[in-house]
């Protein structure tokens, strides 16, 4: 097939889960100037009904294998917990040299599944784009959600740099900047930066019930566990593949709150405000660097 | 004096420390229909011409006893770190029965503090006006600031209900719904709502920096971690003044993780589904209370 990533090579392209990220993807697809046939894949014929209504998908399906079929490139959207009777749908459907990635937010489990059940034929990478909300459905999605926004691309040692290529230049097209890491990699930085801030954001939010403490709370708060209101399933899912990786990243927090208590107990409010201090210049710094990347959202 | 506030009663109101908080109060006094003088005090001459500027106040001093002497109520709006200073320059210049307030973030030790040094003539009680932003000077200052804010005054047992009663009726008068609560109980559950926050916040910040895992990090990190981007001397003030209730919430936090941790290690994806829904359920209903009471920012 195509060596190098063109949309207008492309006939079809079929995405798995049509929520708000498959969604935004058939828009941004057609945005980009994809002509081809975008086929939308689900369980729920009213979900892919909304999909079709919402133009994000041209064709919708309840069978995985014939929704498959045809395509040259196809994403899996769906929920983790879903991946493995898809792929055992899809693996003997495909084409030789089929294109497939998915959006996986932890990649270790993911890959190493789509490796075991897809045919040695096809070409996957997976793929992280890091775009989203806490909210779900096609009702949300956006042609614009990948502008912007990075998508990291995680190729094994076994996946041809051309494949990996390909791939980066596909999520490219539709306005991500991508990067190339380990599933490893990826799973232990994310842990820290995403999947760590989430568990946290759930613990505050479950403390703040008692003796009706949330009622005080105020925008602070709010932004702090915005995160909190995401799919139960979804996180369940994040926490349950990146199992390893949450558990050094909990113990690794629970040292840095452990010396802030000390901090506390003996009143060194120099070693206090040196700490604010670091905080606020990292992340001044990072917030410097996304806007000149524009990578906040307006 | 008068035994009901009454914006139209009063002559003069002083403000100590015209940055973003005592700036808005100055430009929501104007807008709420006081017409007499609004007296901005500080610490340096051009802090004190830019609030002139931004006509959040009418006339500036670098003296506090004389910028005192003439108000009838008194706002104290300087970092906690300054206030026995100031309030022993307050105490020889003030009028029996002047009302004063602060809007300090913690209150046990800033109520203790403003009983030993003020006059019994005088009628302090303290206040938090939940307010404001990471963001900090008089630049910032909103008229609207306090519109669906919610202020807490924090009487002891030894105030007089009147003066509660009147202070109250200030905030609710610049636009803020108010509540009352001993300063013990106000620290305790502001500890767990917004003090611990923003020490979770400068944690993850700091973690984050570790194999630049701050580079991959999205609008979720953005979000739980903005309050870190916050003033250091500020919350170095917050934490020292409020580290018994601090401990005690960092503990109970370290409990919270420790057993998700647990969870994790055992691979109980039940329990963790629980966690999240419980929380995602406590902080939706709390998000639709704050919409319905329209406390959330536009």
């Amino acid at each position: 097939m195509h060596n190098n990533f063109d949309i207008n090579n492309l006939d079809t392209i079929s995405v798995i889960g049509v929520g708000l990220l498959g969604g935004s993807i058939g828009l941004a697809l057609r945005a980009a100037g994809f002509n081809g046939t975008r086929i939308g894949i689900g369980r729920r014929e009213s979900s892919l009904n909304k999909a079709l209504a919402y133009e994000a998908v041209d064709e919708i399906t309840l069978d995985v294998a014939a929704g498959v079929s045809r395509a040259q490139l196809i994403i899996i959207c769906t929920p983790i917990g879903r991946f493995e009777p898809i792929l055992q749908k899809m693996a003997a459907a495909l084409n030789a040299g089929t294109y497939i990635t998915d959006v996986a937010s932890t990649k270790v489990e993911v890959v190493k599944l789509c490796g075991r059940i897809l045919p040695a034929s096809v070409k996957f990478v997976g793929s992280h784009p890091m775009a989203g909300s806490e909210k779900t459905g096609v009702e949300f999605a956006r042609a614009d959600l990948f502008e912007h926004s990075l998508c990291i691309v995680t190729p094994t040692t076994k996946t041809p740099q051309a494949t990996t290529r390909w791939m980066r230049k596909f999520w490219e097209t539709i306005g991500s900047y991508t990067l190339t890491m380990t599933p490893e990699k990826h799973d232990t930085l994310l842990a820290r930066v995403s999947h760590l801030p989430h568990a946290i954001a759930t613990a505050l939010v479950n403390m703040s019930k008692k003796d009706s403490a949330i009622d005080l709370a105020g925008p602070g708060f709010a932004d702090t566990t915005r995160i909190a209101s995401g799919d139960p399933q979804l996180w369940m899912d994040i926490f349950g593949t990146n199992r390893k990786a949450m558990i050094k990243a909990l113990d690794q927090l629970i040292a840095e709150l452990t010396r802030f208590r000390g901090q506390l107990d003996r009143d060194d409010s120099k070693a206090i405000h040196d700490w604010l201090a670091k905080s606020k210049q990292i992340r001044d710094r990072w917030i410097a660097k996304r806007h000149k990347m524009k990578v906040l959202p307006p």
